[in-house]
């Protein structure tokens, strides 16, 4: 490590030697305990479910008692390296201003940035971490058994920001308050085989799946609301696997993925299409998967305290966001306010992912700025 | 052999003992032309085609000259054995009254049947037997090269008798005077594959396919002819081939096989298709493979003489049919009035295909009626 770093950089370049691609256990655990245990947390480390979607570790760490009590949010996990980097995705070098490793801004940066922060004295109240080891793979065994942990030890935070890399072209330009909403529905419409020449001998499963899907792909959901964009409905598979030109399949699936804004719950949107796909093929079966439900956190004194504190340190007001994907926020969103700010999202998750250091010490300075704020 | 059979079952046991799963050449021509040669043909065998359609073998008899000309034609290919046989589909096995094996009933049963009813003197004119090794297959250089050489050589049949299969329930039930044409049309329909999290960044090719696919679903070709069952369309193949949830596909693939009847051709009905595909995907592509055009022998002297032949031998008057697939008929229809008669189809392509003994010897009888009532 170079010791001329600033701290926030040199607790990155810590945390992504510790190789942890998802799911994530073990030494990068202990490298972040570590570095948590000196600053007076207790550190909770735990296990969590079974293949396929576990093991999973997670982290809870928590700092002084009674309230206000805010909680930084995070993980350590990171998707594979994959190809094309210059130097090792998990030997961090710095060049120029620029830390390059996998996770450098998704998001051990905006870890590093935060324990740097958590040097200064605190106020009062209680601090935490709430740190998953998978958020980027199945994400079942993660935030959400950190939650249930929480309750069991009576831990309910009153703010809650999670460290995703937020920010678009500069840092701070993006907070994010609320995300939609994700369920993929598996669509089944069973037929019978036959061959071509002889139709009425067989039953046709596809005419009924394209009925289907075509009024499915016309259904308009909502036209958005003061913070969300208009809820969308893809159709992302449709499969057959039906080689022989001269018969009749005996099966037609399909896949919709539908991302849905506050004005909709998952379970609702797959009785929704399963009532339409059963108008169609009373026989099929539809299979909805909630992947997250939508949250918002309405602009209020979290938003601003994140805004106020970005504009005191950056100069700019950050634009309130709900765009993207998901993120472990919508499991947190059940506890309290949650609202999401980290570093700038333009290399995460590809080759030569990099932090700017002039980034890492302004983020360290800004959340050491939220966190006096919010348990002032 | 069993020298106790009638000639037309020991021919067709000699015929099933050469095996010959489609594209058939070699042995099984040697064994047909060493029947043939005996009977006074002329035999001119030829290799036509390469690779991946071809090599096929075809075999053109003739005997005598001069009008009429009386044409037999078939084929000594034969499908698969596939599993299921109590024994040897190539060995061939008297059990009761039944041959078995591949080929006993589609159609070496019937050359055999045809070859034995050759063995009678020939009333005048020309008398020719034209057999392919594919008709199972491709059936790109069979019956079309034959017909070439046909033409080549200046030979012109004014009737012809395919010997396909065509009795349902008992020998001489039905006889086929026409055949659906056939043509599968593939479409692929382009976007920009994108993250469902961004569609604005995306363009989903599956709604426009759906859209497309709908329209041409609720398509009526037409309500049948005197003759012909109503032209029909089959969606047979939906294909997107795209594993991830969170991702909108590049490409929507579908394939459509069309059955029509003689109203139809196959290139009017590819356009038709593809201007409805093009009015709801502009980019998309659309190929269609005609595989046989439609046609009909009107009911005349043709049917009749086949009519009368088997009501003499049986007792029945066949059901004139143009159901089912395709065949080479559709082919020999280009030359001169075209009707198809043979054994039952019940065992087809099946395990344990077989041949009723006396039904052998009933086809040759008629078979024989035939060739004197064509060339009197």
């Amino acid at each position: 490590m170079d010791d001329a770093l600033p701290i926030a950089a040199r607790l990155t370049q810590a945390l992504i030697a510790a190789e942890s691609v998802t799911p994530a256990r073990g030494t990068v655990f202990d490298v972040l305990e570590a570095m948590l245990l000196p600053l007076g947390f207790a550190v909770d480390r735990f296990v969590a479910g079974e293949a396929p979607d576990g093991p999973v570790e997670n982290l809870l760490a928590v700092r002084g008692s009674g309230g206000p009590h805010f909680a930084f949010a995070g993980h350590v996990d990171v998707v594979p390296a994959g190809t094309g980097w210059s130097a090792g995705a998990f030997e961090p070098v710095v060049r120029g201003d620029l830390l390059h490793g996998r996770g450098a801004v998704d998001m051990k940066g905006a870890i590093g940035a935060f324990i740097a922060a958590c040097a200064d004295p605190q106020p009062r109240g209680t601090l935490s971490l709430v740190i998953t080891g998978d958020e980027e793979g199945p994400a079942i065994h993660g935030t959400r058994a950190l939650i249930e942990r929480m309750r069991e030890r009576d831990l309910k935070p009153d703010l809650c920001l999670v460290g995703e890399p937020t920010s678009a072209h500069r840092l701070g330009d993006t907070i994010k308050i609320g995300r939609r909403g994700s369920v993929n529905i598996w669509i089944d419409v069973p037929g019978q085989a036959g061959h071509v020449a002889y139709p009425h001998l067989a039953d046709n499963p596809i005419p009924r799946l394209v009925a289907a899907l075509a009024e499915i792909d016309a259904l308009v959901l909502d036209t958005g609301t003061d913070w969300f964009q208009p809820s969308n409905i893809e159709i992302t598979e449709i499969i057959v696997g039906n080689p022989a030109t001269n018969v009749i399949p005996p099966l037609a699936s399909a896949r919709l993925s539908i991302r849905f804004n506050d004005r909709h719950r998952g379970a609702d949107l797959g009785e929704r299409i399963a009532a339409i796909v059963h108008a169609h093929a009373p026989g099929a079966t539809v299979r909805p998967v909630v992947s997250g439900e939508a949250f918002l956190t309405q602009p209020g004194p979290l938003s601003t305290i994140v805004g106020d504190a970005i504009e005191a340190r950056l100069g700019l007001r950050p634009e309130l966001s709900t765009s993207g994907g998901t993120s472990d926020a919508r499991f947190l969103s059940a506890l309290c306010p949650v609202v999401e700010f980290g570093l700038l999202n333009a290399t995460m998750h590809k080759a030569d992912e990099a932090v700017a250091i002039p980034d890492l010490v302004a983020l360290a300075d800004i959340y050491r700025d939220i966190i006096s704020r919010a348990l002032a």
